[in-house]
């Protein structure tokens, strides 16, 4: 089965939002060498990343911005939304409702996902509204996602409830989980879970500064 | 020059967490095969890691979890708390304030940064405290870092905005930027800068769930 490496994957949205800056900017043509100065990767690693996308550039000429720019919009599937649900209200799940539909509301921000409903236990949440998302109460969790037909979760709930939560959305037909939990996920293999962890990356980051990585 | 892999110190505040868990559940050893299954990594690449952080393991009997657990700490220098500063104080800025100053009174989750103040233009932001830090008018900004010798900062401003401030961020002595202003910013070699960008990350995501990724 054919595979882009993950790395690689990771590293294409930014390549887009360089893309659509430069192409905002009227830049019609650049070289990878250009575009390595730039973003701070080796260029050698943005032709090879560039290739899993398609015949996109030609040595000497570089890349046509426009051309690359609906490459990426188009290998990321960005034009098709996927409906999704966001599981626990608390300070983190109401940062992320307020950040998603802020940049929903951007333009050329292409935001992959829609978020149809909240989810929570708490009775002073439950009924509200978050950023404009209805909170339901988590009853309602498994009738909603298959009445939608919804495949994405984002799970921002604590870490001691995060698998309970997990397990019902796998047996409601959820294939992907964006998870703010801070612990890993007991699923099948047949979902995917991405966990996104702030602390984490701040000590990643802190470990960069501290050794003068460039 | 002796440099760990990016990628490697990327993973091990996962592998902290990790092993912190471990720690918790009274678990004293594990094999490398054990913790690919639990974290999903190849255990190669988890031997490969580990081997730059010490001799932590050895072949058949596994690695001590308590040992490991305090080579990563010291590793990640995580006993040693930053100074920092945030500049902008809208959506995501108030989120991250939320977010970082809960963390830092949960137990376990070290917190390798302790926020000073906040800095934003806005007359009705400024002189206010969201989760009990203090905003301050970004005239401020150069005199704060300089006097309390801050190094490192988290960037929260309008894409608009970003530049003009890591300029005078660089220009006052920091030398690490946690950038959540979605666009590259152009700083000398001598600042380190840790793009962060969830809708970047949603689009990662999407595409690992709809290509079917493990």
């Amino acid at each position: 089965m054919y595979k882009i490496p993950k790395a690689t994957v990771k590293r294409l949205p930014f390549y887009r939002r360089c893309f659509e800056s430069l192409h905002e900017q009227g830049i019609q043509r650049i070289l990878s060498s250009q575009l390595g100065d730039m973003l701070k990767i080796d260029p050698a690693t943005i032709r090879r990343d560039f290739s899993y996308i398609g015949e996109l550039g030609r040595q000497g000429f570089g890349y046509e911005v426009n051309k690359v720019l609906l490459a990426l919009n188009d290998f990321l599937d960005l034009n098709n939304v996927e409906q999704c649900v966001l599981i626990g209200v608390g300070n983190l799940g109401r940062a992320f409702l307020q950040y998603n539909v802020m940049k929903s509301q951007q333009q050329h921000n292409l935001n992959p996902i829609k978020i149809l409903y909240a989810f929570d236990v708490a009775e002073e949440i439950v009924g509200k509204s978050y950023s404009g998302i209805q909170v339901l109460h988590i009853d309602k969790l498994e009738e909603i996602i298959r009445e939608n037909k919804v495949k994405i979760a984002v799970l921002s709930v604590p870490p001691k409830s995060a698998n309970e939560i997990a397990e019902r959305l796998e047996g409601s037909g959820i294939k992907g989980i964006f998870n703010f939990s801070s612990i890993s996920l007991n699923v099948s293999r047949n979902v995917y879970v991405y966990d996104v962890d702030l602390l984490n990356e701040l000590q990643s980051f802190l470990f960069f500064v501290k050794n003068k990585y460039e």
